[in-house]
């Protein structure tokens, strides 16, 4: 990772020689003559992928679409184009190509500021539209789009030090990635976004179809969850009002490492997840965004072929923050499998006798923990989480 | 186009069993249960392409990325690739594959409701999208991606009613250029947004890197200008104090008339223009959009390798929006050429004793007239429009 001097001066003296979130200064807008009191994450009025409309009322409006995959299918059968077309439901798109049993593999997401450091909401934009196509298990991405929208409301200043922070922390993440951003659209918006679309072309044993999950098979998760709990609770130490609701249980400390322990967490690649997909015969993934644990659980089971169902014990959560989400009431509903996460982890089918090799080699290559938190049984192609799931509390790693 | 009888009967009924625009009714909310008073493009304060970042505000926040594409160039060197990966300033990202000398081309765009009728508006969006792959001579798009921002100000109705038409017809838009929608992403947004990602894996050849201009080529645009004074105007109707502005020069039957013509143009595919592209040797072409005619003509200017400049002298322009346009003063700069199109036709540098030809074949192909508006001089890489160009009043059809 590379900073010509002449550019983004500012952003420069923020970065401790290096990629790793934790040893970064906390974003400081006085540092960029902006007022002390410049927050990124108030340029919407939704946060993160708190932003995506909800999953049932989708699923009414994609139908005039969905129900002409049929036909395409059909028609890439008469063209003797033995991959089908994959869309809608997954996390990406897969199309077959005209050129020698190639495929595309196509993604693209976007979303509202969740956190205040722009270059940190940039790193966590391209992580985040990067995870689908990890989640399908594939490594390599051949070109990233950039989409952003500059928000109205930001005064010239705030735009010329904000956007290219943001665009910087994009253009990082996929050089991390070892892929590159070569195009994009930017337009002005009442809300501030951010996203991109990720884009491979591979062939077909590049990727893993996620519907070979079967009974005996458990399911792995390669990040905590708590990342939309912990940003809010770290936005509450400014208003008082909140914060008397949550300060019997967690301190301003905890609230700050929380906070720093998901963005880590946010902006962290799922690609040696990816990898390791391949290696351990994994039966398919998905990553957990927006819809939550279970909702995405859900989504994953009703793609299987077999008749299986998930069934989830254990929550890993960023230390703290099961507390503050009880202490909410059903705010988040956390527990439940239901609190939005932004750039989560791959939740994983893997082969029983694989799980704890493939969690052992996770933490080996990344020193971050992954977790066996379900299990795969007979079933109707449901997810659910049991009556009283285990806390993992995942603390803050410093 | 098939419909299937259980679904969007309303927009069943406004169809006349074909696909042409002048063939529809208007679209008229209450058909569908929406109050009369209904208008889409209410839900933005700021029309199609105008939503743009201004060229040199974009210009001086994309430079952080910018420098690092002569890198990447090197790289690609490094790795015995010929293909040098485009990006940034042209209508196409264009990057080398791994795979056999093919190449991956493509672009991203979206923006907001230009048009009260959501049909259209998924129609013109789609066919805005696509024509950047158009501009550079590529006439096959492999798949493409939706991507959709519905209106926190939309009632459930509303939403459950607009949102299907524009889905609807912006992939009937995509059947038409041979691809299909396979993925995409919806989002809650103060303003309602539609756009896409058009893909395409191809060989060298079958793109026109647009820097091949040479002195005595000619200027062709393929549809006429004027689309944003058309739909502006046609709002006006029901705003009395800005259609005093204009009500000596124009009818309120010559703006119903210009606003269908401008309908029809946007959501017309420059994939026959990119096609004769090729058959009549053109050395490179963009797509007029929100830039304005001027300014794209100026971006294509400066990628030219040779010496060259663009001098403009014709606007075809559709019937009375030039006189709309001097009405309403220096509001939307037309004849200057700075009035932001959507989905407006190629600028195509081509080489002088083809140009007729390649106008009258799309006419023959298509039915509809291009121009030959200009021509390249010895220069320095700029553009401009002569003094008093000619305009060309470009008749409503039918």
């Amino acid at each position: 990772m590379s900073y010509a001097a002449d550019v983004l001066n500012a952003a420069h003296l923020e970065l401790h020689g290096g990629g790793d979130a934790e040893l970064r200064r906390p974003f400081d807008p006085t540092a960029h003559d902006l007022d002390a009191s410049f927050r990124l994450t108030r340029f919407a009025d939704l946060k993160g992928r708190g932003c995506k409309v909800p999953q049932e009322v989708l699923s009414k409006l994609v139908s005039a679409l969905q129900q002409d995959y049929s036909a395409q299918d059909q028609e890439a059968q008469f063209l003797n184009v033995a991959i089908p077309r994959i869309g809608i439901g997954l996390d990406c798109a897969v199309i077959p190509l005209r050129h020698g049993g190639l495929c595309l593999v196509q993604t693209t997401d976007f979303f509202y500021p969740i956190v205040d450091d722009p270059y940190m909401m940039g790193k966590i934009a391209c992580a985040n539209v990067l995870s689908d196509l990890y989640a399908m298990g594939v490594t390599d991405c051949d070109n990233m789009l950039m989409l952003l929208a500059v928000s109205t409301k930001m005064t010239e200043k705030e735009r010329d030090v904000v956007i290219p922070l943001i665009m910087r922390g994009f253009k990082d993440s996929a050089l991390e990635a070892g892929t590159t951003v070569t195009g994009g659209q930017s337009v002005v918006n009442p809300w501030c976004t951010i996203g991109g679309v990720a884009s491979t072309i591979c062939q077909p044993n590049e990727y893993i179809v996620p519907d070979n999950a079967v009974v005996g098979d458990v399911l792995v998760l390669t990040k905590p969850l708590g990342t939309q709990v912990a940003v809010n609770a770290h936005q509450w130490i400014d208003q008082p009002e909140r914060w008397n609701r949550i300060k019997l249980v967690v301190s301003e400390e905890d609230v700050r490492k929380a906070y720093h322990r998901a963005m880590n967490s946010m902006s962290r690649l799922n690609r040696v997840a990816a990898r390791l997909m391949h290696k351990y015969n994994a039966h398919g993934a998905t990553d957990i965004t927006g819809f939550g644990l279970l909702g995405h659980a859900q989504t994953l089971a009703a793609h299987q072929k077999k008749d299986v169902s998930f069934v989830i014990h254990n929550l890993p959560v960023i230390a703290k923050m099961a507390a503050v989400a009880k202490a909410c009431g059903n705010m988040f509903q956390l527990l439940q499998g239901h609190s939005a996460e932004t750039s989560g982890g791959l939740l994983i089918c893997l082969p029983r006798e694989q799980a704890a090799a493939y969690c052992k080699d996770i933490e080996k290559q990344e020193g971050y923990q992954a977790w066996i938190i379900g299990i795969v049984e007979k079933g109707n192609k449901t997810a659910r989480i049991i009556d009283k799931p285990r806390v993992i509390e995942v603390p803050a790693k410093d």
